[in-house]
């Protein structure tokens, strides 16, 4: 997968260049400019069976709304609000799980006031696919980018970390008006969704931004179902598909968010924006370095 | 897959109501209205290995083109031009099938300027899957949709018909070109891009616009490498997969359409819209029931 992600961040930023797009290659949603100024949105997300979910342990409704729900994080984690969404499935012949798989993605499409513009439908003798695209509005705000977090930002999550796979990843909340109250209150530097993983996740916002991060064990949420577990704080860092938004701020900006319930969901301070390395601050403060280990997208 | 198109098509109903988009059922792209008054298109297609092509017969370059070229044609026939595309690709493990692929894709992207916005690379044990989604612009211009056929129109073409999956299917030119030049010359009536065969497309419009048609035999272009097998009017009508442009206009529209060379390529005059019944005329004169047959989607 490295490979290819990289061939494709590859050609993706020789054309970008050509055709002067904004997106950078690690951001959760490309951003196009409009001839009036304004900007859009553009991600998509293809889940798979045995790779993303495993149908043998969930029902096609939660694949359907899983679907539409990690796309329309891609759209909160750059401060957007979704436009329209086209869907495209292969099902497996005679399985009968179109219909139950539309209803979980419609059900949640209608919670969150987002058209199904489209869709192509098809049966096949391979295992379930699901690909949505969206589009995303910026109402005129920029767009929140990886790139932007600077030395001495706090960093804060919207929720807690780790032991996903045992079902919050299939029933997460896309964190869109989450995002949105953010930006109301503070002026968001960095963001992006945690699907890969905490530890992950952070070091992308620390290579396109070109600083280091400095996160205190004591401060990482973690997860309420895993909190008893010896490798907990292993497992909040790395684990993934958690779908909080991870942002930086300045420190007054972070002492602002903590202190109110802007948001709606607890907002946890979990380190610092440092000039350089990533590290993890032991309870005795020693420090170690973080390395990025992530999700490794195989269930 | 009759049923799941169905099933889908019902909720995408429910739902257009309920949103009140534009789309019909069956258009090639959903129609997106703006705060502006103007409007935008948005469409998406998945291709799946040995069900719209089949790898062992075919290189990953023309797959990638494929993938791109079936998404520009539906946007050309709504009579939009792409705005943006973003790509997902399923790649079997080990493959290296991943970066031709791209190749291919790009390479069409750039001959018409289309931005690859972005896109979600995995891989998997399962056989490639490739889906594309692209948005598209009218300028101002209303979208061509199938309901728009009138009782007396000529129905005309954009090129012939049969014989596609010998290679055509992989190397057509989307008519994005052509279906502007198309519009500046006339007024189109309504407009599809031949995906599931001459007839089974004909009757999309038929349905969606309440009329008959009458399809002249003799008229009906063939393509070159079928003309001389014995069955190729069935092929021409049958097949599918051609992505060439079926339209109506007024008699008048259809005159100056096929004294011009306005659209670049040929343009076929294969019979006219009536008030009821879909009809083959033969050679002497005799008219029989034209059913909706069409490509069963399985190679």
């Amino acid at each position: 997968m490295t490979h290819e992600f990289e061939l494709i961040g590859k050609l993706r930023q020789q054309l970008s260049e050509f055709l002067s797009l904004r997106v950078g290659p690690g951001d959760d949603a490309a951003v196009i400019d409009r001839d009036d100024g304004s900007a859009w949105l553009f991600a998509t997300d293809m889940l798979l069976d045995g790779v993303h979910f495993d149908l043998q342990q969930t029902t096609p409704q939660l694949v359907g709304r899983k679907a539409l729900a990690v796309n329309l994080s891609d759209i909160a984690a750059m401060g957007g609000t979704p436009g329209a969404v086209v869907v495209s499935v292969a099902i497996p012949r005679g399985s009968g799980i179109g219909e139950p798989l539309h209803e979980g993605l419609f059900q949640l499409a209608e919670e969150f006031d987002v058209p199904v513009a489209g869709g192509d439908t098809n049966s096949w003798d391979g295992p379930l696919v699901i690909n949505v695209a969206v589009t995303g509005e910026l109402g005129g705000d920029p767009p929140l980018l990886r790139s932007g977090a600077r030395v001495g930002d706090w960093i804060l999550s919207t929720g807690p970390f780790g032991g996903s796979l045992d079902g919050h990843h299939l029933r997460f909340t896309p964190r869109i008006a989450e995002a949105r109250q953010l930006r109301q209150t503070a002026d968001v530097h960095a963001m992006i969704d945690v699907s890969d993983g905490l530890a992950a996740d952070l070091h992308q916002i620390l290579r396109e931004s070109g600083v280091g991060a400095v996160l205190r064990e004591a401060q990482i949420p973690v997860r309420d179902a895993i909190r008893h577990e010896p490798d907990c704080l292993d497992r909040a860092l790395s684990d993934g598909e958690d779908f909080e938004l991870l942002f930086t701020v300045s420190p007054d900006d972070g002492r602002k968010l903590l202190a109110s319930s802007a948001t709606g969901v607890p907002v946890f301070h979990l380190g610092e924006i440092t000039s350089e390395k990533a590290e993890l601050e032991r309870a005795d403060g020693t420090r170690i370095a973080l390395p990025p280990r992530g999700w490794e997208h195989t269930l």
